[in-house]
């Protein structure tokens, strides 16, 4: 590495308007302040947010915009005031690179449901200055929004742990759901869908993949490990499933009735929607108050969750299943990504693109 | 009393079809089996349920029928395996007098939830006979379903919260929210949303009540005892309030949207639905992601919340807000209970209408 001046540069790939169409860009990054840690990124996993994003679907895009998320890197340099961290450690960067500290999520350790809080992306940092995310040659980042990678953890695994395995683990921890022996359902097979059946299977439930088609049932049973797969057309097999289920992690992002998967849970069952759905979604009173049910929601997780998540995973070895590929292939992978046709992460080898050089 | 052949004969007030008319109507009572309670009932409250069953508004009803689930009586004769109860106790019976015992709301005490209940009335007892409700000078019920009304409660005050009061208990005491320093919302002040303002403020809550007007203000405030009242249709007061309720119980029996409702509670916070509305409600799901929040809904109480609720009720001094009159009154009180014509809860004086005579 160079001097310190040196290193406020920095290449990513960004967005420039909403097309969507990702290119090379340079930018300044800030010091590397008393609480900062300098990381220079090794890969990043793709989310379906980081398309929405670029393409501006949720109105709120800014550009030039470099996407990324699930940012695994080296740690470079850390700030006078960081000791958990220092040069060498290989660590993750989120959703989320700032919150407000003082709120009462944030003084539970819930900072991802601070109002203020700072997107790793298309915000607005405390400096004043576009936040960038991990499409790039390196990041400085808050220690308090970085985590340590648990040794012998690939860093091409963990990157999608940072968004997908931890917006599972979250709810299923918060709500209760993490004892072994719990029946669980998962409905809709993508990026966070096929992380909660691996999350769920390593918790030792018993995970049925709630589909609309036969299209993926030898990847859930064969591929994926579930234990059952149940087709939501099939009126018989879901009556044969009715009031068994703990909870479903309900991953449809478009409209969808909530009914036949209601009746799917137990008494006291939680249906918890993951997908941000602007459609009004519907249910009638008695399919909650009969049987004492939740309809509820979760949004990623909180750096504490994220460090018991990635422990949780490495002592039980769970693995993504991931598609590697250089940055020059982003354009095509956000392609591919918006057709499903991957399975189920792309993960950009950032560090092998040689974007800083 | 007299034989117990005289005594297997009572006379209720039934409807006799859809018109919803009820008028005196003799029938049997089975034997005082083993496990059952013969008991003389004292008084009987009228829930909005009765109105809509005798008026056969949800398609289930059989006639004739004896309504009244809120039933406070006089324990007459007990069977041999009765050790719980004796003659001159006081006791309850609510909504319900049957369930299958082996199913796994069953077994966890939750027997209001199990898919083999048997309801107080309009439905069939184990024996093959149709079941027959409060408004009759007696009832044979098992003694799981017999609840001990605490020395010192008068028979009038303890009869609406067999079913109003237990609604309301059920869910605080079920979700964690019993806890004194909570901020609760109650929206809509009928039968239940006024036992709702009575017993969250017996927990030591903050209590908001939440209402389409301004008529119900000085009601709530000054003769509930609630601490704020919020006009829904007040955007500003609304907006002052957002993200500061823990739990809001909705009380609405119709079609209303939950987004307004929703925006009020805190991160974690719940929203109880408690009426039965076949109109589907609707919701963007945003709006549970991103604070945590929960749809959910409760359905009476179990036999053992409801001894609870009687003794915290007794030893918090809590009265409901009651208008008792005689038998022959109940087609006028029906009345005016359809029309929300009644501060709070109808109780029948059922033992001063000298119905067994």
């Amino acid at each position: 590495m160079g001097s310190l001046e040196m290193e406020r540069k920095t290449v990513g790939w960004a967005a420039r308007d909403s097309s969507g169409i990702l290119s090379p860009y340079t930018y300044t990054l800030r010091n590397t302040g008393p609480e900062d840690v300098y990381v220079k990124v090794m890969c990043c996993g793709i989310c379906h947010t980081d398309v929405h994003q670029v393409k501006n679907d949720l109105g709120m895009s800014t550009y030039p915009m470099v996407p990324g998320h699930e940012v695994v890197g080296e740690v470079i340099e850390v700030g006078s005031g960081v000791t958990k961290f220092r040069a060498g450690d290989v660590v993750g960067v989120g959703c989320i690179v700032g919150c407000c500290g003082s709120c009462r999520p944030c003084k539970a350790d819930i900072e991802q449901y601070c109002n203020k809080k700072i997107w790793s992306y298309n915000d607005v940092y405390t400096d004043g200055n576009p936040t960038q995310g991990g499409f790039a040659g390196a990041m400085v980042v808050h220690q308090k929004f970085v985590v340590k990678i648990p040794d012998g953890m690939a860093p091409e695994q963990a990157a999608p742990l940072l968004c997908a395995g931890v917006t599972v683990y979250s709810p299923l921890n918060h709500f209760g759901l993490k004892g072994s022996g719990l029946r669980g359902g998962i409905l809709g097979l993508g990026g966070v869908g096929h992380m909660g059946v691996k999350i769920a299977k390593a918790m030792g439930h018993h995970v049925t993949v709630i589909s609309s088609s036969d299209r993926k049932r030898e990847e859930a049973l064969e591929h994926l490990g579930a234990d059952d797969y149940l087709v939501s057309s099939n009126a018989e097999r879901m009556q044969e499933l009715a009031d068994s289920l703990d909870y479903i992690i309900d991953t449809i992002p478009v409209f969808h009735p909530l009914e036949p998967y209601l009746s799917l849970l137990k008494v006291d069952g939680k249906l918890i929607l993951m997908g941000v759905i602007n459609t009004p979604l519907q249910f009638v009173t008695p399919m909650v108050m009969l049987g004492r049910k939740s309809i509820t929601g979760s949004f990623i997780g909180s750096m504490k969750e994220t460090e018991e998540m990635l422990e949780f995973c490495k002592e039980k070895g769970l693995s993504s299943t991931i598609e590697i590929v250089k940055m020059d292939y982003i354009n095509t992978a956000f392609e591919r990504l918006e057709k499903n046709d991957v399975r189920y992460r792309f993960v950009m080898d950032v560090a092998g693109s040689n974007l800083d050089q």
